[in-house]
């Protein structure tokens, strides 16, 4: 039976590629999505006639019990989980303070901080009770400092970042791998960047930085690294590795 | 007029003692604290015996409209708020994952990242009309790192920290000071700590580490400082400083 | 007899003028510099007309046995050492690395890192013997990222703060305080800034920035947070702290 | 020809092993360590009789002009230098301030910071002219928090740490990739930590934590990582990255 990959937040960008990555590796791939159907079917049929593993369906996981009753059926429909990619973002654009509504401050928290709670409390006993399994976490610049209009964003993946930590210390020993990985750059991803950005001006920043450029960080590049975190041998475990592209500024420069 | 300070979570330890310091060096203070109307009464009548301004009710910071209703009011009704001392607290003591409920865990961001989230969306309009401001923001070691057990505690103060960053990149050049505190050790201060150990461990640590032993963390030593801090010249305003006791390991070592 | 604080590196600047701010607190203060005997003769001067009490001498710090004999001779002739101000800088302006001489990356080395060590190496054994003292350190943006062209601060620096917390780590529990303390920002300063950026581009930064723009720390009101460090009470000492100018972005933003 | 990889610092630990990977993986390996010309006969003896190439010679690192001579022939006679292992220790074990004599903090400072920067000196011209290059620089725990006793490790760790973001602020743009692992736990390498401990304190060590207990690092599985950052494409290099055993707490922890 092979491995199972289960990727929350399987859009066309890291998600949806890192998942395709595990199932070319050998894994079936479970990949679940808020919206586009279309788009997720293309996903799964495109692993399957690759030869790969795949299902998949949508999910909207701040509905209550969303997250929790995939994991359960997951585990008891097609097997142990032995990877989460946990890739919610919850980025809305640069909004002042007067623009950020209580809602937009909250749907950040549950987004980001609370659905890896969740999504931890509910997988974690399977693990645990297996004596292993592997939790990838993306994560953002803002997990590590607040800009300014990011008030929602930042406190929600400032909430994740030390979630992960305290996910690790409890069950590190556990031998549950909880890696916090901060995608520290511009990602080449139709999905988040290119609809946060509008078709147009996604347009001009691949011209300017994609392609061969490598301004913009490639999907299926980011899945060699989130491959080989999972693939660490237990006594040299990652817990925090950051990730942007080589004409990018890291977050401590300016 | 004397200038306002409004202590948001103010108990017999840091904010009760903050909020009194304050009322020592001329500002009326008004006092906000979820329970114990006598504590709160003690406290406000405290400061006016020894000549100073005080008020204070109760206010239960997660109410919907709580925090925001107080703020206007007291700009409508006493003046200008020039300082805010945010002190509510999260700490809820070690729990595993499996014994931390979905609703302590929304309750720790209800507490110490929502929460100011509110009250600085209430406040600082008004301070940006002034020109002027500060919030003064305790926080804990939870906020930079993760410690087994903390999840709840240490996504919310991560979630805090990050919220102040954010703050001050938007506010700071209007003037506003933001300040994020990190109290990295025991307070001697017996609603917080006091009632999480129950009587006999405080009575306990205090023998052992309080008084001359100077290792807890006193509460009026603590107030010089956050006192100091609102004072800073707006060319040298400080964004981050920690605080501990001399015989007590900073977080980062062990 | 006056309580004695210790200045290596008063310049016009921070140095000069927090040890000002000790004499006025009624330390005497000694002043130590590398060059300029009239300026340092002005410094003391100045806190003498001022009704203080202060000493000086020309000192080249990284000459051998220099800071050592300096110190045991305070110890000997003026009295204990309550304070020291350890403010001697490094910054050399950027520089790319084929730029970078090694004995340019040595001196920072020496200046910034091993002028620390043998300082603390010959005071912190008087200190403990009293079970007391305190040592400020000045630091810098350097000590906490790297950006390009900085080679031999950035590694000076990064070498200062993590020996700022070996040296608290060993001595806080014997009653030491060793603060650092990050200016991360430019200082009014003509002794450091004005004569890395010569006159003219000195004069239109004041001009653009200094003043009633408070662009520029001032080092008066810099000393009054290195005056309050010094005199936190032991149960709530403070390691790390940062500093900016208002208007300034801290350094994690961009 | 064969893409050529220098290890500076090839013991049994980390540097050969990660020098056996790189040869596994078809690189020409070159070794370099102060000590033990039959160990280094028995690295390059043991690639070669896997089919792998390698060649290696005796280098004191602190010797004026021996890194950069060593680096000036390789890239003559042997070809391009690829990837740099920047593998120097300093880890002298805990001494107190008063037993860490001025020759012990500068030899950690010889060898993990200024070694560094003479090997990115000499190498980086080279690798600029190419437009690629990669240099991975082991680090240590001490690189981001100083621990009691260890003022001359960490001194010279926080300055090997700055000094790679320089490194990289300035040559990532020109296609260098310099990648800063903290090794932050024991490592299971007889030459570093066995010599440290003495062989009777390294075989309980290993037997309470080694083999299947998982709890010393295995240098094998470091090197995965090692080669697996070597490989990263550009647009999504990793600057930071932590490892450490499932059963060691996180240096942030405690």
């Amino acid at each position: 039976m092979k491995p199972v990959c289960l990727v929350i937040g399987a859009g066309a960008g890291i998600g949806g590629t890192v998942g395709t990555r595990f199932a070319a590796e050998g894994y079936h791939t479970v990949l679940c999505r808020r919206t586009d159907q279309a788009g997720l079917d293309s996903l799964v049929g495109g692993i399957e006639s690759a030869g790969g593993s795949a299902s998949g369906s949508l999910l909207n996981a701040v509905d209550d019990d969303a997250i929790e009753e995939r994991i359960h059926a997951i585990e008891k429909d097609i097997g142990g989980i032995d990877v989460v990619v946990f890739n919610l973002g919850a980025q809305i654009g640069d909004r002042s303070l007067a623009n950020t509504t209580y809602k937009a401050f909250e749907m950040g928290w549950r987004m980001a901080t609370f659905a890896l709670f969740r999504a931890a409390s509910a997988v974690c006993p399977y693990m645990e009770d297996r004596g292993k399994g592997t939790i990838l976490v993306t994560s953002a610049t803002a997990a590590v400092r607040g800009n300014a209009g990011q008030h929602s964003h930042a406190a929600a993946m400032g909430g994740r970042r030390m979630l992960c930590q305290t996910l690790n210390a409890e069950f590190s020993p556990k031998g549950i791998h909880v890696a916090h990985i901060v995608v520290d750059g511009a990602v080449d991803a139709p999905d988040t960047l290119g609809k946060m950005l509008g078709p147009d001006r996604f347009a001009e920043l691949r011209a300017n930085r994609g392609g061969e450029h490598d301004g913009l960080m490639l999907p299926e590049r980011i899945a060699d690294t989130y491959f080989h975190i999972s693939q660490q041998h237990r006594s040299v475990w990652t817990h925090e590795i950051d990730m942007r592209s080589f004409s990018d500024r890291p977050w401590w420069n300016h």
